[in-house]
């Protein structure tokens, strides 16, 4: 399965922004004031705050539906959270259809 | 920058490799009492204790030492872990010298 994004909790998205791309030397994907996208080589850092969503990995999964009921997002992707038997939050993220197959 | 691994906790590596190998549909790539390596698609995920490690995520870095003294690892890696401004623990990971420019 690949790894979309790790979303890391920080109290305010613009410093965040601005010591993620200087440190990682990543891109901004998107920002706005309640959550930032951040491309690396291999995957994605969100940075969210702690009032929006927990701390948690996003895997990509054609079949997310089967690990619950799924939230459309404005993208088009839809996705839901589970935890893992040990405390960890998953987000199991699918894809926005692309038509690719028309 | 490239994302090596995340590293999550769990209480009892055992149970958590076989519940991350079977959800992920990842591979093993190493596994001892403390802590195991899973290899996904696009990274890898540590399984660790909380005893050992804190939650993290780990970058390769060429240039490592330049966020702190390293730490050399049995194979052959060194890194040297961080805290970023918002309270999320980061690993700069150096990796082993191959020899490929003999």
């Amino acid at each position: 399965m690949r790894l979309h994004h790790i979303a890391l909790c920080v109290p305010d998205i613009v410093p965040a922004v601005k010591w993620y791309v200087e440190t990682l030397n990543a891109d901004i994907a998107f920002q706005d004031e309640t959550w930032a996208l951040l491309d690396i080589e291999n995957t994605s850092i969100a940075l969210v705050l702690p009032s929006q969503h927990p701390p948690h990995m996003a895997f990509e999964s054609l079949e997310a539906e089967k690990y619950g009921d799924l939230t459309t997002h404005r993208d088009g992707t839809a996705s839901v959270y589970v935890q893992d038997p040990f405390g960890n939050t998953i987000e199991f993220l699918k894809p926005a259809a692309t038509g690719a197959t028309l």
